[in-house]
This record gives C-alpha cells, sequence and structure tokens, in this order.
C-alpha cells in the first residue's frame, strides 16, 4: 500500500527482497507508527531473530520473510554437493520454523519452497528455483488479499461501525491485508464506514500499526482500550467485528489469533453480532485436530509489566526518542500468553479469496480450498 | 494497611485530615506503585482538583475526600453569619460534586456532613459538627470495609485462582478496601490462594495499585492483560472475579464499575464462573431507575493514546522518572468511557457489610440495607 514520507506517497511491499545482496528486506515494525524505515536482513539467522523480535509480526508477512529466509540461506550456500546442500536447507528450515511455535503459514511457506526446490538437479539450479518459490508465495499473497477484500467488500454497508482487534493489516501481510482487505475493499467502492481499534494490550499493535493503516488510506477510525469494545457492543455501536487469524483448524473451524479475540468473540456472540475471520487460505491447518493442541506462546513478563512509546522529547536528530516504560508495580510478576482460541461456534463466517463460509463448512469443501491433509 | 517504606512497615490510612492547618491529607496515588508520598490539600478547590485529576480515586477514598474538603471549606468561612456560610457550604457542596460525576459516593458523603452539621446553631458550632461528621464518615468506611471482608471471606477457598479489575482495594478506600478485603480476610484466616489482576487499561489502576497492595501484603498474585482474562478462564485457570463498583443501584442490581468489568462478566457468565461485586452500603444508589441514566464519563484521549510509567533511568534524587509515552499512531484519535454498566443477571452476589445478596434482592431489603430513597 501507499506510505507517506515527507509529504510524498510511495508504494511499499511489507516484505521484500534484494537478489544482488540476498538480503530480506522488511519494514521494520517495532519502530511504527512513530518512524518509518526499510531494513535490510543479511542472513537466515538474523531473519529468524527479526521474525521472533517482531521486526516483522502477522501470519502472511512471517510466511512470506520465511519462505525468503529459506531462499536465502539456500543461496548462502557455497558448495556443490546436493547432500551437504540439502542438509544445510534443512538446518536453515529448523531455524527459522523454531521462531514462532504458533504461526502455521511459516512452515506452509517453507514447505512450498522447500518442495518447488526439488525439481533442480544442481545446487544452483536448486538455488534458483528457492527465490523464485519464495517471490512466487509473496505474489500469492498478495494476490489472495486482493481476492479476500472483493470477497467480504459487502458486508461492510455504508455508515457501519466495525471493530478490529490486533494488526491483520497489510502489515501483516506482504500487502493489502485480510480483516483491512474487506474495508479497503469496500471504500475503494464508495462507502464510508467507521473502525473502532482495540489498542491490543501488550505489544498494542492495533493502536500503532492498524491506526496507522488506517490512517495513511484516510479511513475514519477511533483507537479504544481492549476493556472498552464491550461497553460500545452493549450501547449498540458496533455493528461488526473482523479479526485475522494465525491459524484455523480446518477440521474444528477453531480460530487462533491474538490474545484477546476469544473475548471480542464471546461479547460479540452475547450482543447478537457478526463475527468475521478474514484469512488466506494458507493459514488453515488441515492436519490439527483439536484447539486444544495449538501450542499457546507463554511471552515475556514485561511486555504486560510496561509498554513501548515514544516521549514528546526528541533526540538531535529530530527524531522521537522511542522508550519502554515500566507501568507496574516493580515487584510484580505477568502471565503473558500470546494468543487465544475461539470456538467455531462464536464465529459467523471465515472470509476466504475463495469465498465466506461458516466455519463448520471448512472441512466439507477441503478438496476445493486447496487442503493438503494427510488421511487418519 | 501497612506500608514498607525504606524497609519500616507503617500503618497509613489513604484519606486523612490534618485539624490544626485544615489540610485533607491523601497518599499521592499517581506515584504509586514506584513512589509512595502522602500529600497535604490546602484548601476546597485543591481537594476538588486532587479528585479529579485521581489523586485519589476509588469510591470510598473519594467519598472520605469529599467528605473531608465539605468539612474544610466549612471551617475556611470566616464570617459568623449562618445564611452567608449556608450559601458558602452550598458552593463548596457544588465545587466538590462536580468532580467526579459517575460516583454516587462523593455526594452521599457530603450530603451526610450537610446533614449532621444542621444541629449546630451557630457557624462555629456547625465547623466543628461538619469536621467530626467528616470524621465519622471515614471511620465508618473503614468498619464497613472490616465487615465485607468478614462476609466475603469463606468465598476464598484454599487454592483458588481470583481475578479482580481495577483497583477497590485499600487505596480506594479509607483502608482495607472492598474487593480485596475477602482476600486480606482469607488470608488473615490461614488460606492460600492466587490473584490475576487485570491491568485495567487505559489508567492500570490493576497493574500498579492493585498489584502494589498486594506486593505489600505478601499475597501471590500476577499482573494479566485485559486481554488474557477470557483465555485463562476457557482452559479453567479462575475460579472467581471479585470487583469493586462505584455505583450499585438499588432497584435493578445493575452495577457500574471501571471500563471493562461488564467484559469480565460476560466471560465469567459464558464460563460458567462465579462474578461477585463488594461494596459498602453508601455505594447503593436507592433513587435511580435505570443503569442506562447513570452518567458514564467520556475520558481525555491522551489516556487511550499512550501511558504512564518510568523510565529505567533515574534522577539525580535517586528517584524513578515518572513519564507519560505515546503508543498510538500520532495522527489517530481515541474513545474512552470511562465506566461501564454490568446488567444483574450477570453478577452471581453483592458482597456488602451486612451479608451477601443475590443482585436481584437488594430492593427487597432496602430497609434493612438503610436506603434512603425517594417514593416514586
Amino acid at each position: 500500500m501507499l506510505v507517506r514520507v515527507s509529504g510524498r506517497s510511495r508504494h511499499h511491499r511489507t516484505v521484500d527482497f534484494d537478489e544482488r545482496r540476498n538480503c530480506v528486506r522488511l519494514i521494520e515494525q517495532r519502530l511504527l507508527p512513530h518512524t518509518f524505515k526499510v531494513v535490510s536482513i543479511p542472513d537466515h539467522v538474523a531473519t529468524a531473530a527479526a521474525i521472533r523480535d517482531m521486526v516483522v509480526r502477522g501470519a502472511g508477512a512471517i510466511g512470506a520473510t520465511a519462505a525468503y529466509g529459506l531462499a536465502q540461506g539456500a543461496r548462502a550456500f557455497g558448495g556443490r554437493g546436493l547432500t551437504g546442500f540439502t542438509r544445510h536447507v534443512e538446518r536453515v528450515f529448523q531455524t527459522l520454523a523454531a521462531a514462532r511455535p504458533t504461526a502455521v503459514d511459516l512452515v506452509n511457506a517453507m514447505i512450498q519452497v522447500r518442495e518447488r526446490m526439488q525439481s533442480g538437479t544442481t545446487v544452483t539450479e536448486r538455488q534458483r528455483l528457492a527465490l523464485a518459490a519464495a517471490r512466487a508465495f509473496a505474489d500469492e499473497d498478495v494476490a489472495h488479499c486482493e481476492a479476500l477484500g472483493r470477497q467480504g467488500a459487502s458486508l461492510i454497508r455504508e455508515g457501519m461501525r466495525v471493530l478490529t482487534h490486533c494488526n491483520a493489516g497489510w502489515l501483516a501481510f506482504v500487502d493489502i491485508g485480510t480483516a483491512t482487505a474487506p474495508l479497503y475493499a469496500a471504500q475503494a467502492e464508495g462507502r464510508n464506514f467507521h473502525v473502532f481499534c482495540d489498542e491490543t494490550r501488550p505489544r498494542c499493535q492495533g493502536a500503532s500499526l492498524t491506526a496507522w493503516e488506517l490512517a495513511q488510506q484516510g479511513i475514519s477510525h477511533q483507537i479504544i482500550a481492549d476493556n472498552a469494545a464491550g461497553h460500545l457492543m452493549q450501547r449498540g455501536e458496533i455493528d461488526l467485528v473482523i479479526v485475522g487469524s494465525d491459524r484455523v483448524l480446518g477440521r474444528t473451524g477453531e480460530v487462533a489469533n491474538k490474545i484477546g479475540t476469544y473475548t471480542k468473540a464471546v461479547l460479540a456472540a452475547h450482543h447478537g453480532i457478526p463475527f468475521y475471520v478474514a484469512i488466506p487460505l494458507s493459514t488453515i491447518d488441515w492436519n490439527l485436530r483439536r484447539g486444544r493442541d495449538i501450542p499457546i506462546e507463554e511471552r515475556e513478563e514485561a511486555e504486560v509489566l510496561g509498554a513501548w512509546g515514544v516521549t514528546t522529547s526528541v533526540s538531535r536528530s529530530g527524531k522521537a526518542i522511542r522508550r519502554y516504560v515500566r507501568i507496574a508495580n516493580p515487584t510484580s510478576g505477568a502471565r503473558n500468553p500470546g494468543f487465544d482460541v475461539t470456538p467455531a461456534e462464536l464465529i459467523t463466517g471465515i472470509i476466504t479469496p475463495a469465498g465466506v463460509f461458516p466455519p463448520g463448512e471448512l472441512w466439507g469443501r477441503r478438496l476445493e480450498l486447496g487442503g493438503a491433509f494427510r488421511p487418519a
């Protein structure tokens, strides 16, 4: 999407690749919304670290980063022997896979790249195929989000007030995003609507990233504390909820997403408000049988005990100074589960590039939706 | 309760009065949990500002502060004429009443002080009676919280995991607190339990004040993001919820409390977890007919757009430096309702100094519970 820097708008993807320098290029999302910066990541170990440390986050963006990271690692192999190369690629794969255990897209993306490499008969050929496959993955991600926007646009009617949680916007994908795709599509179709962005503690991706995206696009929006959505629903001020997901179980329709999503789904069901989950098909996990088996990251306590923000003071270079402040009592600890799992009965529909379906219908449509599943 | 300062424990009340200097004395709660400081407030205008700016917050503490503030204002009157004095007291009353529109205790406390002054036949006598009435209000607040602790203690069983929201602890009252009173009583009876403190955005009173209180008392606890309670309930990790309230409607059993309370009540009902509201009797509003008529403060956007905390750096005096950091996108605004209203059907029981009652039973017990209500 377009980014306004120093008064000029320029198109950027969230994740890109510099072939000449073998670098993954990422928008440094931890500096947003205060500073816009693109960073070049020199090797796959640093790419894994960027995923782990959330320079890049969000299902699709992580997938594309891992795809490029695997290609980057493969291309850094200096030998000529296919056996050594395969062992090397496997190590790269494992390093990247360990960076975020909950995100299924990360592994799916790398499996796709690894498979497409196999047709090469030399190391050089496989290296070339790896990069082509990673590029194809990124381009498909964009095409999927475009299709998803077309499928979901009609849900956003004139004058609606829409709640979103966390950031499933273009910053979470290669471009366009999922939860935001129907919004951008409805805007393109000329409709006016208002978006409430949950701030999404502890990392506040809603307040910082989604609000930044919507502001760039000129979409009417306000940030709310995560505590306020229930009150607004009770007062009839929210008409629709759209969120993204890190993993949807194809067998059960359960949805793993940022902590707090489940709470919003319970609230929406209590108030009879439609609750939609927007995903690319790659987010569907056709294998796992129960939401309880999805690993839930317990993240570091410091995220809950404080917050990152900028002070009003500026450095000599004129940049806002980003600081961590401790909010909590200094002698207290925290629990910090990063994700939660929402059961199918709380979800009105899953918005996919192939259509909008009740979560219970995914399994019946597994062939149509391209589910590569292992039989039981 | 006891406060540990420089290794020594000393008893403090949240709100007190210095008769000689005609000063209201308050624990400066905006500096907690990082710095413990007691401030002296020199006149009733400054006392109203302290209430408005949240130097002091919480139903009982605001009530006692307003009671002392009214006495303070009355005692500052230099004349001898009762007519002029009465007009002066009315102005003081209105100044203090305007400081926080949602808190019913504030007005109730001042009505009590104003009524008890009436038996005096001279200005001096009424001034003396005003202070005596304010002191009696504060002492009754403490006695009520003690009784409330006795009534609610048996709800906290060995090994339980209890969720609280915001701060209805001793810092929200003159001493002991309401939501915390059963915890402190159960601890005194030798039981072990664990408390999850909702951080309670946007002002984070749970992370800062409740966690500070529990740490001082040596009660096992962890802070969680407001987003995490639903997940913990789903996983069976929360057995009971206790919150306080700023206003309970005696006619309907509806509960106004810090934004986010309603969300926790919906979640608790969804999971079959008992949800209790602990209040002194003064919090019951016997007049208002509908929760929708409770005025909900829309507070300033900056609270949602950023947070107050301390950096790791310290000033020359060795004190932690308290800073506001902007978290949100700089070109976005916010909605910030300060309270919400929970309907009776989501509440298991109201813990009062006179017993634990289902919310629907309050009205039937209005004489027993001392309801001063106007007939329709």
